[in-house]
């Protein structure tokens, strides 16, 4: 197949990155029509013929989330019903991801159910970017590339001096996440325990650390920050201990609610950081000290492989090192 | 199965209809939590357990349609996963009713592909009411019940002195369904035949009725009413001709936008006439001479006929007179 | 893919019209053997490995229907079965067509189950021509094309002085397609209201029009003809209103039963056009005044463009003509 | 389940079966209305609700093949959506059991796609009876009662003097069958060596029997009786070889062609012994010693294990002794 | 459905569980028979007829892992296709639950695979104990009840003196489930942070604690314990570091190569416990101090809420304290 | 395609033969790394990136039968999450071939289930070699190759003076494929009459033949060999009825339990051979005459005509000759 095969179109939450990552491939992003009606249902067509070609639908689900879907599955189905070669969902943001799980009864394994809607509208394989747990990667029955935007977190804080700074998972669930940084960096983790007060509020009840070692400084990383809040506690609770600078890392900045205030809040903040998975100005524009990093060129990469047939492999060499570490038995 | 294994849910559009419904078959409507987290996901638990029991999800897909969807698809999937004996989805207001077929390239016939994901979700048959064309029966894979409301409309024309009375199909491609009206209320049928200007705008360029015969009233009947745009036009285009009075009615009110002021400004309407399909309390307050007339009891029917196994059938015996039209050959 | 990978195959129904398409498209019509055994079961052979072809399969649904339907679900088997690149099902005329939709209990959307039936044999895509209603679109999970022969009824009738001409469709069910062509022919349009006697009889209770215009000269559509029944009423319902002269116009000339005495023995009739979608030799030779239109060039067009992976969209610009008007809110 | 809950529909080919089987079970059998159209589509309505009974379709699929095929999908179909609580088919009848397996290229195995199509409509489980191979189970994916009718053939022949006989298999790809009856009777094997010379001829090259043993009579058994040329062969290559008295015996008198006359016409023939498996009239008028086995009771028995869930393991017993001889290995 | 209608079988791999099961739940174990042919293909045969019965299979999936899953596939099928009402997998152990992720190019997640290869065989549902991961429950289409064994863990240490205890997870991945485990006794929480230096060797690089608080007790609790290595590090490290009493828990008590001899050479342990999830007689009669708890209650009450139709939930309620703690946002 | 893009990976069963089809068609086989468990789970990884390629993966279903069953699931599970163009099960030895129908109540066709398992796990496609029987074929969905072993056996046999010589199949129920390989040779048939005593010994209770001929040499043709029992039988009885001279033809050799001995305790054996579809290297040393001859060069066609979508036919003309004998009718 050759390039001009390569049709990449946008919904509507993050054209900007779209329009990076056709920049980066050197193809036009194609365009797309949608109207949204009176009442509320949506109208889509895509602006040119895909008949044998390889489309890529780039989406990103971002508040309105379900208008947001609803546009990416027409889209998928539309490729799908004009014949494409091959329909790709490339969804930067994965919302529903926290929903992996059954922790209660009665509720849906919404991460779970997406994955069917996705595949059910006719996406015949999905590009995915930190999705909260690696086990989503098992919801799909299509073929994923999960891509990783540690790559460009590590290449930021790699500049920086990093004695005597340990990475913060601020929660025991994402510590495994963690210790992949704090390995990439060289230096030791530490895990927050936390628990939740209620829907807004949460605890750091303590910070699991090796011993009675406290560091100067803390790079505290977690997949997503939404309104910060998680943040804010975890730099009390380790302030209280000791340490003295913060920078907050994570992949999918939404910064909802007010975010912005909370996150300006904080002091002995170096700096917040983030990438442009989620398109979020407000947030770009109201908060201090933001470095948003593109995963453009990640996410290109990706879609490269895929039309040339390449492996994609490489693009995570970064994180196989020997033997998978969890997939053992002890 | 008795009547305690009959459970009926609700999702957030329409709970005073579900609660009708419930009423009227004397069972109590169960409980749902709905929460949505500040990045727009929802979280839904069902409040009962579902466990072997016939579970009912009542849900009218109005406006913000996606969330509305997606929160029924979670119900679905969690009574799936939840062992329920069944699981039917009942849907008063089926959106994308009019995208049932592809009248341009590269669009999507998105009455199917909300077909599939209902289906995809966990739903063992649909409830449906009044869809816009009799063939998205025929996108449903799953059995469907496909009731009408001309019932609860003819009964309330029935009363009134129809003579030199016609009813109105605004368009040519919803005149089969008021043919229908047409013969049960025993008067003419007229047709007008609209041309749409832009998104906004309609112009009905003629009417087509029998002869130079002018009716002193017309009944004009749509399956939804949503800015009455087309309302207007079909009255100003009547009147022109010399009809005096009208009745506007139709199955789904949708009533978006400004639809409250068009349609106080048309003069010479005696009523208007919907059902309760669709949850709008604004428009039940500001608009003149509305008459609301509830579904509850043809959903009601429907549902406990499905309970017990009985036929469904005869919840539509009016609209069965002879051979069916237009399924034979000339 | 080479046009070396194009196979044509043709199953009994209307292989003239399949060599017709090959012979437009400059490919030969590759060997079928079929034979019936004494019992009335098929043995079908394909003549031709077709390991990574692009296969089409021509077939008209035609008297006899059930066996003609079988010997193509067992081509389709054998080309999936032989590892085609792609089995393409080409279906000119589509019974079932009116059976698309519930309009009485206990009877079977058949026109739905027959999609089911050719994807279960194997067909990744569908070419199709004119269907009763746009709607069986839908019914299919794969790809479908569906042309319209309306292009060479434009094309024929577009010749003639249309002056004081209308359009007609005998039965308000099938009116939006004839609005089609009252549309590209500039000509006003006219409506019966056709009710059913009984199975073979039908009465046009009234033509609607525009007030008391009566023109000179009608041009009466319909998709198909069968008895002719139907004709025969709309043209003595005009008649008995002032118009003079008829064309009968329609894609799909089943002629059945003494279609051929009928259709001749109406007065006033100008012509009669059909396409070759349905082979019927015996109407050839016995109706007067019969034009038959080819539409080998349209399918051959269709399959040319999905072999060569170009836009089918322009095969039918013709009536994409602005905003589709009633996939629109009113 | 109550044996009310059990309702018979027939399709058109075996009406008389259907009505014995009902007699036996003591229930009525259901009204079905089908209507052929001029073109040859078919119209069919079951003339009762189905919703929530156990629903058995019975039809033999006999010529014209592909019509009562095609009736007995729809009839399938139309249950289904019906919401019956269980749809099963009931096959006495299985054409193209023959064709299970590909014996030259680019053909079909169509006793698999027809398997395919059934379950595509809608049944949820079938009844089969003597189906041509025992491997043709393993076609279907829904569970599959597969009856045997050589119970009554047993009973038949224990009957009678089996000194100085054999069983003999026209055909060795039916011989392991034969090879059942002839353990049940207690007699030897023989086994034709056919050959075909063309589509009406075939030819028993010898007949492979135990040494230099010339039995006086021989049982000739095959699952089906069509034109009855093998019949013919197998008795003249016995005569030759001293055989005197013949004994003709299948499940399916199919007897096509002129079978009457072919049958009529072999002398030294005491009986031709077939089932009600097939509906065939001007056979069991014209041909001389026919005598007809009914398998309503056979087929009666199953549905009744079904309905009530009781095993219908019991029905096969006969054919049961002791370890299953070919599945070992050697 | 009555108690007589509840059948349960067991294939090979753990049976005397099977039987305290039914020994619990007052119901006779079911025979099954299977034979093993000498080139190792299994012969499977259920000992009684299971039509219309609510079935459960019980299969721990341990050593020979495939042949165990192949016998439960065919178990699984055989209950299909001999018509159950319902058929349940129960799976004390599932084999696999580690490849819940791609964790390295290439590799197969087999957790998701074994959950298809179940379904496929015709599970309707499963039961599962303590599975790995609990994403790996949205790895199943089919309802899914995963137990947790934690219940009868905190049982046996509630009843224990647990001043100066900390609960420890060896492996940050597994910490969120000792999380529980801590909650659940009102201990602090210790992570082992477990570096894989090749495939059978471990170790344990630091123990992260809160600050410099060392336990004098510490109950180290896992998933499963297959050659001991990592229990023997996680006590060398927190030896060293001061802690003087160890408690060793899993669920599944796997005990492979010499892990007997491993587990017994480690000093300081008071107790080793572990449930019956497993049948391995040999670590039971050589592991000193090895306390197994029974499973047989959990399981027994779940499969009695599956056929009774009443809710499972109550059976987690241990675990589920106010709004679970990791699916929300911060 | 180009033959860069033809990759085939071996499982561990018969790496031989992969190698050797490798080496016939000139490309090199592609590494995989398979890991054992210490409690039995496998861990594979196949060793180059399958993106985009044409993949074959090579696995004989030999002792351990589940594990290698399992192996090559996960291989073929790897190849279509890997995003192979198209993935090919090449399987010399279909194990559970002889469970291929339903021979005694509440028993599993085996057969079937694992085709489904293997199109589970993601087969495009299968190759396979001489399966038990010809309708094996159909209970795959997915393209089959049905390579047959005969043509090597007839160009061995052919070489031989085959002057009063016959094939004897052992049983009923092979005896269609022996009367190919008869019909091949130009001998005579004789069938063996074999009765199962128990699992372990049969008996031959019969030779069937022509009349009173004795011929002096036997080929004794089976599709396998196992523990070597009914060769031994079928010896034995046709030495007591004079045959001088044996030769004994397979072609998948297990050669189980004390196959070597007992084949080389039968006297009057020229030679025994078999293919290379199963690796038995003890075999190979241990039995006397064993010749076994290579199905590489007919698996490795197959190969070459599927990577380069030529017919596939071809290889299997030799055994076309005129219409196919047992699809007709008598």
């Amino acid at each position: 197949m050759s390039s001009e095969d390569l049709f990449i179109f946008s919904g509507w939450s993050n054209e900007p990155l779209a329009q990076r990552i056709c920049d980066y491939l050197g193809v036009s992003l194609r365009p797309t029509q949608t109207k949204r009606f009176s009442h509320g249902s949506l109208r889509v067509q895509l602006g040119e013929s895909v008949r044998n070609k390889d489309v890529y639908i780039v989406q990103s689900l971002t508040d309105p989330v379900h208008r947001h879907l609803m546009q990416m599955l027409m889209m998928l189905d539309i490729a799908r019903h004009g014949d494409a070669a091959r329909v790709t969902a490339v969804i930067p943001y994965y919302v529903y991801g926290r929903a992996d799980k059954k922790d209660a009864p009665r509720i849906s394994i919404a991460a779970k159910l997406l994955a069917q809607l996705i595949e059910t509208a006719g996406a015949d394989r999905v590009i995915a970017l930190t999705l909260h747990s690696a086990q989503t990667h098992g919801f799909f029955d299509v073929p994923l590339d999960h891509l990783t935007s540690l790559r460009v977190l590590v290449d930021y804080f790699k500049q920086q001096d990093l004695r005597d700074t340990v990475v913060v998972s601020p929660d025991v669930g994402y510590a495994k996440q963690a210790t992949k940084l704090a390995g990439a960096l060289g230096v030791p983790l530490a895990i927050g325990s936390k628990v939740r007060l209620d829907d807004k509020r949460v605890e750091i009840k303590a910070v699991l650390g090796a011993g009675s070692y406290v560091p100067k400084r803390a790079i505290v990383i977690d997949d997503e920050i939404a309104t910060g809040g998680t943040m804010v506690e975890i730099v009390k609770a380790m302030k209280k201990e000791g340490t003295e600078e913060f920078s907050l890392a994570c992949t999918h900045g939404l910064f909802t609610d007010n975010a912005v205030d909370a996150l300006n809040g904080i002091e002995c903040v170096n700096e917040i950081v983030c990438t442009d998975s989620v398109y979020a100005p407000d947030a770009v524009e109201g908060i201090h000290k933001l470095h948003v990093q593109s995963v453009a060129s990640v996410i290109g990469d990706a879609i490269l492989c895929n039309h040339e047939g390449r492996s994609v492999g490489e693009l995570f060499t970064f994180w196989e090192e020997g033997f998978p570490a969890d997939s053992s038995l002890g």
